[in-house]
């Protein structure tokens, strides 16, 4: 179960650090620009939830795999010959890319919620809440605010949201089904309601609506 | 008193998070974007005041009833019949939002001048002042940086200049005269410069003057 | 050595600030924004180093030197009378800030090695190069995104790359050459990779090229 959660996490950053090294790209930056994004995106919100709980240096630090996973991946999509190559049917690589982000996204989210158990002395639900949605989400907020583009969980409908159910079951779920139940759970959640929202369209209610 | 501080304390929390709900509301943001940028607004600067002091996990997290009304505050005003009743009169909303967000300006000042003083092991001037007015401005720069826009220290004039005074006068006076007498004139201090600046439309020197 | 060290920070710090203080000027911002961006930027970077190694609160408020040569020297650059002094030769001031913030760069970055060499329990080489170039760039993103504008880095071309060539070289000779040679090595590499590239123009690749 602990290698599934592994290899889970590796696919989110492949995704992750996709996501922020196309940003860099479409805004024609240099390989080292690029590089940076990419890195942000799929490290960034682990290392904002390890300031807040404490946890320094950050873990990315100490067990660089995720880093160069994510330095890789954006060197990778630099070469516009490879970049080329995954993309020749855009349709089947988007969707690859959804996937993957959405089991990044929800495992990011309940692992978030695993450390703050281990390392808050009085875990609140506010707390676990919070910092599992920050982990999923906040890379991707770095990376926006960074590149200068209005952060994506205010456009993209139903993605923090979908990071926030998963977060609320997972910590329900905590006490009642044990941790592993709670984390598969929760992750699933996120998920399903990150891929049907995209599918269905879904949105959120707006104020002028 | 320490119960006049937590009711200055909600009603800033109160009016910050308007401040924040009504920018994600002017930007067309869904519900989700609005409710994060209320609640980013009315803790983000005591965040940024922990994470500086090594406090973590930050305060709110621990006593989450200042998270618990921005919260609200943000889901109240986005009903757009309840924000219409609360904006009929444009003039009196005005006015009583400034008094509201001046006493939070205000609190929130010395109230981060009382935790760095609990909190660091050597207390500079330096460190008070600035963690000080980062407690009363933090949140609304994160408000602004996250909706992409200037952040409104630079634009409003005599907004930081005010928490910067209160701050000064409360770390002055905090020696001489007690806890309670420089908390209390630091903050009335605030709202003093931050109406007065405010009704005579103070400004600050530009260079190009 | 040791106060050789000081001096070059020191100057670094002058012109981060200088540039901090340029940006703010540039916008038309008054007295108090053009000093938030002057403090930013020469002290921004060493408290981003000092929050991920967990050294609460940043030395820079233990410390303030730093901070007060970046507030007179941005309150300096406001007067007009002055800056058209300093500028009435608009070439060499232009020469004499890049060797300036050149030299910043490099004490930056080789000093933030030294301290996570000090301070974190197991530093690896990606914890040691990516704190090093954090304190050399990080006043200048913060900078940057408070403004409004594009973070540098991503646009000056080669100069991060300055700080992490440089920083490679610093955390490669540390346990080979000591403490001393690896820290003047490596600030001699990026101001010499500052330098040579802003007068040939060196650029990265561009995925468009």
């Amino acid at each position: 179960m602990e290698q599934l959660f592994l290899i889970l996490e590796l696919v989110g950053t492949l995704a992750f650090a996709a996501s922020g090294a196309i940003t860099g790209l479409k805004k024609n930056m240099d390989v080292f620009g690029v590089c940076i994004l990419g890195l942000t995106t799929a490290v960034g919100g682990g290392v904002i939830r390890d300031l807040l709980l404490g946890i320094t240096p950050p873990g990315t630090f100490q067990d660089p795999i995720y880093a160069v996973v994510a330095l890789l991946t954006s060197l990778v999509l630099f070469l516009p010959r490879i970049r080329r190559l995954l993309m020749w049917d855009q349709r089947l690589y988007d969707l690859v890319l959804l996937i993957m982000d959405s089991a990044g996204l929800g495992i990011f989210t309940v692992a978030g919620i695993r450390i703050a158990y281990e390392h808050a002395a009085r875990p609140t639900l506010f707390l676990l809440v919070f910092v599992g949605v920050v982990t999923g989400v906040g890379g991707g907020v770095l990376r926006d605010v960074l590149a200068g583009d209005t952060p994506y969980i205010f456009v993209k409908h139903v993605y923090a949201s979908a990071s926030l159910a998963g977060a609320l079951a997972c910590v329900v779920l905590w006490p009642l089904a044990g941790e592993m139940a709670a984390m598969l759970c929760g992750s699933a959640l996120v998920v399903a309601v990150r891929i049907l929202s995209a599918h269905f369209r879904w949105n959120l209610p707006h104020a002028h609506d």
